[in-house]
This record gives structure tokens, sequence and C-alpha cells, in this order.
């Protein structure tokens, strides 16, 4: 077993790099937060006699030996970035359980066949530079290392020189590693452990998912001495666009979501009609053709709305997975640790998308999920509780092991 | 008559000063480039032969001496701030057709009885500042000046603070001087005066107006992760509201109009369902029965959409002002002005909120409009000809010449 006390304690000193104003943090991607971040994580690393490698994405991976010198290593581990209300958990008990499975190991001297790979992926979050789980989406081979490097935040600055700018990015070529297998342990970021009174979730799929930013043009305006008749409003457009990603979700719903998350309004002035508004919808479902119809509705329906208000559209994909299906053998492997070690357990798909939905495109690959309180994330009240993190750690540490081993 | 060429010199010259992005004006209040166009606005005054006197709300006075010592001076003015996203007459036009006024009586040396001075009102803009108006609103005594003082931008810097960064902090008490009567030209910022072919607007009225800053508390979670049942989607209740302001608008247009013009989402994230958005109402109507039903009706339907999506409300009063009708006499001067010159005129209700609207409040007041292209404002394509700024000022200095010889 795992030790539960030195687990928290890790993710609390992480927790103060890039503190939040209300508890959680704001460790975005390429900051200089998430430089000290990974500086911390380093310090453990070394201390825990692990090799580090860095790519040229900025994809830290920490390496401790097996016994055989021909096997492939099995990776474990998440992202250290966090959104900018963010919780201290999504990602960072992944990797932090990563690091305390090795501690573990070496306590316990136990010597793996695979050597085991503890792994921080660049941008999972996609908030600053989307899309999300943007570097393991380079290491998977889906999109290229120029295209990412060319990502741009709100204030024009590119993914690239803002990897340079924090002195994380290294010399391996991405992708270049080949793995036995990859586990991430993450928290549910939804209800369903929590209500249902489980461990642990075996992670059997992830929903799929699709980003699309819309761009409204109409015309800024006078709001007073501008007649009705007369006005091209931007944002009743986007009024209009929010109810209908609404209505389509709710038409799919149990087995679908959507929302927008992310709106800018030009000039954004009391006395302004907006002349632009910029959006992104973003749309899941486990279930493809589910996903694919949401976004063909969209698609249709949006351009109408647009032009009954004489305003311009333009759909950008800005972020898409296909929806997931987990290796069997990992899967099976991560219920047979639950099993073993008597936490109760059931099936889950995983609501959000995580690097291991893209690692599982070149390696065999499940995760480990452990509840979180009232199933909510994205929000800097996230909050787990020690055992739950302890039991999630523990699977990941059996399901490692029963792969590592053999 | 004016010197038509020597107005459009200054206008353009005036312009250059915080340019915008595609052919107008970011020259908004208490910035740098604020107070770049004060000091190039001051040095054309003072090169007139006129005195300056600044009070400390910053509004800038500049005298033309009368022959009466006992008479009260005639006003003339408007502002020189624009939006972000400005024009470069909105404002200028009527703060350097006052200077035209003046040069020309210089060059035609031409004594009026009453002093002559010409104005330019500190924030008429609002919206760094909101709300708009508000120095002539302290000056009306409609705003105390600590209340004034207090006003936050955006990124939370005090207006009385910024006031003092810039250097444009007099000494005089606002509201100290007493009018004869005040003269406001502006553009017209709608589109009458040019699909009728009119030279001139008299401006009889003013429409009244309601900003109501409405704050929707919902609760920040994932987007992908998060049941829809379990969502308190603060961006979908902003798009419900934005719906209703329309429908309210356009059951009561023409004689009304409304829109939202500023929007902020928090925490602005592709894959964070808004746990917060605030967002400012403009309701106007020159009917004040219309604009206080409008409010009423979105007073009571805009808490009902809140609850029914779980979400917190609090709906500020954040700008506001009556109809106003201005003073016959003036008004009589001006139309008296455009029938003696030989320009075609009608009556007109502004559309937007202006310094006069306040100040007619303690003294007799009326404005002259000019068309614009296509009635657009508050857009850098912003446009009117040199003819018709022309005219606007020959009006202006009729209007004025018959209310401060006698
Ligand atoms: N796990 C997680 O929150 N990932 C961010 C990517 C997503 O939006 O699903
Ligand atoms: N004239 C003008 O655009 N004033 C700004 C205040 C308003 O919104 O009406």
């Amino acid at each position: 077993r795992i030790n539960g006390d030195r687990l928290w304690d890790s993710l609390m000193e992480m927790a103060k790099i890039g503190p939040g104003l209300r508890g959680g943090n704001n460790r975005q991607t390429l900051t200089d937060e998430d430089a000290e971040g990974r500086r911390l994580f380093q310090s453990w690393c070394e201390k825990a006699g692990l090799t580090m490698g860095v790519d040229t994405m900025g994809n830290m991976f920490f390496r401790r030996e097996g016994t055989d010198p021909d096997a492939l290593p099995v990776y474990v581990g998440s992202h250290l970035d966090t959104q900018p209300t963010g919780g201290k958990y999504d990602g960072v008990l992944g990797v932090l359980g990563g690091l305390e499975l090795v501690r573990t190991l070496n306590d316990l001297n136990i010597k793996t066949k695979h050597p085991i790979v503890v792994v921080n992926w660049t941008n999972e979050e996609g908030t600053r530079f989307a899309p999300a789980m943007l570097a393991s989406g380079v290491f998977a081979g889906i999109h290229t290392q120029d295209w990412a490097y060319a990502r741009e935040d709100a204030k024009g600055k590119k993914f690239g020189d803002e990897l340079e700018r924090i002195g994380w990015k290294g010399d391996e070529a991405v992708g270049a590693r080949k793995m036995h297998a990859l586990f991430e342990l993450h928290i549910e970021q939804g209800p369903i452990l929590e209500i249902e009174g489980k461990d642990i979730g075996v992670v059997t799929h992830g929903q799929g998912l699709w980003w699309l930013q819309i761009t409204l043009t109409g015309k800024d305006s006078h709001t007073g001495s501008t007649p009705m008749p007369m006005r091209r409003n931007a944002g009743l457009g986007m009024a209009r666009i929010t109810e209908l990603v609404h209505t389509i979700a709710m038409a799919h719903q149990p087995s679908a979501v959507g929302a927008i998350g992310h709106c800018d309004v030009y000039p954004n002035s009391r006395n302004v009609i907006p002349g632009k508004v910029v959006f992104t919808v973003d749309f899941r479902s486990p279930d493809l053709a589910t996903l694919n119809a949401m976004k063909a509705e969209l698609e249709k329906k949006a351009p109408e709305i647009a032009k009954e208000l004489g305003l311009g559209i333009e759909i950008e994909e800005a972020g898409h997975f296909d929806p997931v299906t987990f290796d069997e053998g990992c899967v099976t492997a991560v219920r047979n640790a639950a099993e073993r070690l008597g936490y109760s357990h059931r099936n889950i798909i995983s609501g959000a998308g995580h690097d291991a939905c893209w690692v599982n495109r070149v390696a065999p690959t499940a995760m480990v999920m452990c509840p979180c309180v009232d199933g909510l994330s994205h929000n800097e009240d996230e909050e787990i509780s020690k055992e739950w993190a302890a039991a999630g750690a523990d699977v990941l540490l059996h399901a490692v092991l029963e792969t590592a081993v053999i």
C-alpha cells in the first residue's frame, strides 16, 4: 500500500504554487507558476532516484530502471497545469500518485521487470492554449509540433515561445518513446462515484469532444441612436446560439452535454452594440454518432440564426477527439487491483478528456478514477478526501505492478 | 460664416492622438492619450487668446471676454474623450466647433456682450468609468464628486486617482460657474438627417436612459463531466436575459431601444461552465413612462429567469437620466440660425445622451446636430463630410451670437 499521508503532503505542497483566490489554484500552462511547479516535481523525482528526460513539447519523464534492459517502460502520470480558477487535484493527483507509487516501491525495495516512468504532460487544460491535451496529442501523432508551437493565447503569445521562455523546452523528440502501457489516475470530476459510494471508477471509455469556435460579425454602433431595425447585434446572435447549444444538448442528455464557457465581446462597451463576438461551443458524448449529430445540427442552425440577424459567421474546429475505448488488458488490471485491495468499484465513462485518451492511440492505456466532492471540478472548491486519494493511488500501484512485473 | 477648412484640419489633427486600428480613435477618458488631446486643445485655445480654468473633475473651460463685466458667459462645447473603437467626430466636433466659432469671432473682430466659454467635459463616453456624462453630471449636481472619484474601471483603477495621474485635476469647484446658456454641437449618431437630406437637426428633446448592471452567479464546473441537470450555467442566464432585453425593446420600438453592450464571463475558459457573468443592459426612450416600464419588466422577469436556472441575481443601477426637454429659447435660437443661414433643418430627438442633457438642469441649453454617414457612430468608421461639419458650426456660431450679443 502507498503512503497516504505522504501523498497528501505532496499534494498540499504543490498547491502552494500558483495559489488561487479562493483556496484552489491558478497554475496555467507555460506560466512562471507552471515552471515553478515543474521544478518542485523535478526535485522530488530526483530525490526518489529517478532520471529526467524532457521532450521538445515540455513533457517531463522520470524513469525508474527495471530489471530487464529490453523491456519497455510502464508509464504513469497526468498533468500539473490547472484551470485559471482550478482545483488542487485535477491532474496533480495523477502525477503525484505516480511519484508516490515509485516512492513506495523504493521503500519496499521492489524491483520491476519493466522500467516505470512518471510523466507530466504539458498543457492538458487547454484554457490558455486550445486545444486541451495539446502535448499528449503531439506525442500521439494527432497534431504536428509546428502546429502546436503556433497556438496563441488570448494575448497573442505563442505556445512555442512561451515554452522556451519558461525554460522547459527539452531536446527529446516528441513521441519517440515506446510504451509497454500507460495508466492515469484522475479525480472523476463528476458525481457518480460519490453518489453511489464507490471508492474506485474503472474507466472503460472516454467521451468524445467537439470545440467549435464561432465568430459572429455584426456592426458596432450606438446603443441609443441606432434604430432597432438597423442593428446588427452580434451579442444577440451569441445569445441565440447559446440557447441553441443548450437545446441540442438537452435533446441528447444524459448521453451528451453541451455548453459555452468562453465568450469575448467587442468592443465590450456599455453603449456600443457588439460588432463582434468570439465564443467556443463545447459538445461531448461517449457516442460518436451523437457527438457528430450535435455538431451537424449546430453547423446547420447557427448560420440560420446569423443570417436572420444580418451577421457574418465563421465556425472553426478548435478541438476534437473521438470517444475512446481503453485497452481491455489495462482496464482489467485496474479492476483486478481494486478487487484485490477490497475497494468498491464500478465501470465508468470519463466525462472529461485526459492525456490517456490520446496515448491510448499509441499504447495500451487505462485510467483509475476516485470520487470528488459534489462532482465539482474546474472550480477552486474542488475537494477530495485523503482516503479517496490513497485508494486511487493504491489501485494505481497494483495495476502498474501487475503490468510491470511480468 | 466659420472657416470649414480650418475646422476640418483641427479635427484631423486631433484624430492623430489615440489613433484606432481602423481609422477611428481610442482616446478613452483619463488615459495618456486623453491628456495629450487636452494639451493640444489647450495650446489651440491659448493661441486664440482664451484663458483656461480647470475644475476638480478635469472639466476644461476657455474664456473669451465679453463687453459687459456683469454678463454671464454663453458656453459652447462637448467632449474630447472617445469610445475604445470610436470615431473622430463624436464629441470632438462640438469642442472644436466651439473653438472655430471663437477663431471666427477673432478674425472678424466681433465683440459680444456676454463672455463665451469653450468647454471640454471629462468622461462623456462612460466606457472606462460608468456612468456616461459623469463630469457634467457632477457639474449639474446629479452626482457628488466623491462618488464620481470612486468610480472604477475594469482594472479597479479609480476615476479620482486616474484624473490626478494624468495631471488634469484642476482647482476650481465643480458647478460653481453660472451660465447664461449652453449650446452643444454634435453629430446625430443616427440615420434620420441623412435619410431625409437635412443639413441640421434642431434638437428639441433627448431620450432618457437606464443602465442596469446585472450579475448572475452560478457555479463554475467542468463542461464535460457535469451532468446537464446539475449545471448552474450563468452564461445561459445571460443569453436568456439578452433575448428578454431584445423582446422588451422590440415591443416598444420605434420609441424605445434596448441592447447589451458589455458582457464579462468568468472564468472564461472553454471547458468551464460560466460560474459568474456581469453585463449591462442599456434601455432608452424619449418617453419617461415607457423607459420606466421597460426597466420594471426587466426587473420582474430577469429574476424569474435566474431562478429557473438556479442562479443568484443582482441588479444594480449603473446609469440613469430622464428624458430631456431642451430650453425653448435656446432651441429657437438654433432654429433661427439654421433658417437665417439657409440650411434645411428639422426638429429631432437625440438618441444618445450628451453633456448638454445634464447642463440643461442648471442652465438654458440646446443642441445642434449634423448628419453622419449611415447613422453610424461608436464605430471607427464613423464619418461626416466637411460641409456637414461646417454647416453645424455655422449654426452654432449664429445661435451663440444671437444669445451672447444681447
Ligand atoms: N480532465 C480535464 O479536466 N481535462 C481538460 C480537458 C477537458 O476539457 O476535458
Ligand atoms: N453621444 C454619446 O455617444 N454619448 C455617450 C453616452 C450615451 O451612451 O449616450
